[in-house]
């Protein structure tokens, strides 16, 4: 019999009524004929209370902690989801992320998986249940129970439809799919029907919020077909899957954008070899992800080097740069309110011209571009943030996506 | 150095602030040169809470799930325990009940513990820190979450202070004691300084809600020293411990009582060899404990037989009769409305007359005498539940108790 993984996120088990409309659409996938593996979210805002209530006591909980903390959240609702479908007269078995033998590393609170132990899933389906299992949480080595971050839950079905070899894995949220730009800014954006794994890696990265990159990531290194619907309709979805002859062949697939972005440039940074690593490298012991980078050579043996970080990031960020000031003499100034716009498509990588297109239909706009960064399939600018809603307009205009 | 345990109820446990107090509380004893293990239970109502989705889900959902469900409210407060004592810059590490070695059976929401396994725990107390072990809950061969029942914190401090071998287990709640009445019915009410284990398991059996009874088994049958005390005062509580001659040597130490019985009485059942099974047997099988019989021979080769349940099992008490009704041919009438008061003491064993005292001051406070039982350091007796209130002032002020 094959196996379906469906994933269920937060709002669609937010309370009891909906935990009972999953389970109704659990048997009815059973009752298709497929052995069903759920993977199952906190209710609604569970997470968020919980966080609440750790803040409460401590502005720097220890993290494994925190994952002791908020694993609870999924346990409760694959528990409760079992029993709504014992309700409806199936059988059903919840599994915590350890019970479920999703093994991790000790990186507490973004833990990675290292493998899945499939003995007990296998054992509960091949016994005729529907197996429940806790999202976002799995066991280290040290049997703690870790959390695999944010977006978790899309990342462990993903591992699980690996590891089961699963048909399908499915991912149920509150939107009914990939969309060619954020419905709403775009009235006319449109459903995808199916992309390729490296455009959705591209849309996630550059701020399509409907899966998280690592989930995208593992579906494409064990080849997982990703179905993204909505739990509240039966109407299809967006596939993500390897890219094929029938996948449309638009040059460009989506617009996407950010709009918590700040921009921070370093003036007349002395122009040897090594500056640039010291630069980063202490960005990075303060733990800041730098997203977009540019230099350019300047004048008298000096350059300037841009960069962008996410909003929240940006305090932490001044502090490494503060620490270095003395060391390298520079100074560096700050465009706080910036935001990003990107257009994604597979099509581009052999069709020239798409990116002079983006810019002119930019600059049509009155929009500046303050930096540039691309790939492949993918040409991202960052502007002003008070932009960024007219540009994601005009070039969903310009690329004929509505 | 000595090994203390602490037991801390839900309400100790009901906000952030309390758990607070709670973590000074801890770090104050590790300060006291003990290695600490604290048990904790739930905060507040939220093992109310889940169930009262859990039932609005399904009217009797699958025990494993429950069990799945309601343990994770333990895991909130050891986590939410450990990030404060953190604060408090001291060390501490959440356990749950696998984690922490609570082996138990496979009877979901009414477990025994089978074994602990005191390796982790053994390990995180020689690292220095304190040990926090989410209560009430255990893991069973099948390595699924199990629960304890009513009061399963309490046995878990036992059990984790008897693997332990530790100095003692005191269990912090919300009253500051132990008292020789119910301090809201009989105003002079004192606290009693010591009882011994046998004491305790009559004075638990017979209404006081302080201390679950299986918790004092297993304390006696380990010889762990039990100390009831406030979380909300410094104050010494009450000991449980082996009777010796420090005790007080009160011939009748406690009145206890309960308001929730009710007592049925077949008429006329034929005396003969097997009837008294058959009937047990049948009520056993509605899962109804009973708690006092009597029966009398009565004329003509019939006998009457007389039994106490608790009224919330009368329902089922009744359908096992009724089944039975046909096969012996028997009618049984109901006294539903009866409470049960009893006196408890050590001394009584060696003191004649005790019974009889009791009988002559219920007679005198106009009070009938239904049913009575007794052991070697109790006597019971069922009367009319209005009649409870002032049975215990009588019983606490005949016996000198104030």
């Amino acid at each position: 019999m094959p196996i379906i993984v469906q994933k269920y996120g937060g709002t669609s088990v937010a309370d009891t009524e909906r935990i009972k409309n999953v389970a109704r659409r659990l048997v009815a996938a059973r009752g298709e004929g497929y052995q069903v593996v759920a993977v199952i979210s906190a209710m609604g805002d569970t997470t968020d209370e919980l966080l609440a209530m750790a803040h409460d006591i401590s502005a720097e909980p220890p993290e494994r902690e925190l994952d002791m903390l908020l694993s609870t959240g999924e346990r409760v609702s694959v528990a409760l989801l079992a029993m709504a479908i014992h309700e409806l007269g199936q059988t059903a078995i919840s599994l915590s992320g350890n019970q479920a033998g999703i093994q991790t590393n000790t990186v507490h609170t973004k833990a990675r998986i290292t493998g899945v132990e499939t003995r007990r899933l296998i054992e509960e389906l091949d016994s005729g249940k529907i197996v429940l299992v806790a999202g976002f949480q799995g066991v280290s080595p040290e049997e703690d129970v870790t959390t695999l971050g944010r977006g978790g839950s899309d990342t462990t079905a993903v591992a699980l439809a690996a590891a089961l070899e699963a048909q399908q894995c499915e991912i149920y949220t509150d939107v009914d799919g990939v969309y060619t730009a954020d419905p709403r800014i775009v009235a006319d954006a449109r459903r995808i029907a199916a992309v390729s794994y490296g455009e959705m890696l591209e849309m996630a990265a550059t701020g399509a919020e409907v899966l998280m990159l690592r989930s995208v990531e593992y579906a494409q290194k064990y080849g997982v077909p990703l179905h993204v619907r909505s739990s509240f309709t039966d109407q299809p979805g967006t596939w993500v899957r390897e890219e094929d002859e029938n996948m449309e062949k638009a040059v460009v697939s989506a617009v996407t954008h950010t709009d918590d972005e700040s921009k921070l440039t370093l003036l007349r940074v002395p122009d040897r070899p090594g500056v640039a690593a010291t630069v980063f490298g202490a960005l990075a012991g303060e733990n800041v992800n730098v997203d977009m980078i540019i230099q350019n050579v300047s004048e008298q043996g000096t350059t300037d080097i841009s960069f962008t970080v996410n909003q929240p990031e940006l305090p932490a960020a001044q502090k490494a740069l503060d620490a270095l000031s003395d060391e390298l003499g520079v100074a560096y100034i700050i465009g706080e309110q910036m935001g990003k716009v990107s257009i994604v498509g597979a099509g581009m990588k052999s069709y020239p011209g798409v990116a002079a297109k983006m810019f002119k239909t930019l600059a049509d706009a009155g929009i500046n571009i303050e930096m540039i960064s691309t790939s492949s399939i993918k040409v991202s600018c960052v502007i002003e943030r008070a932009q960024v809603e007219d540009a994601v307009r005009a070039l969903h205009t310009a690329f004929a996506l509505g």
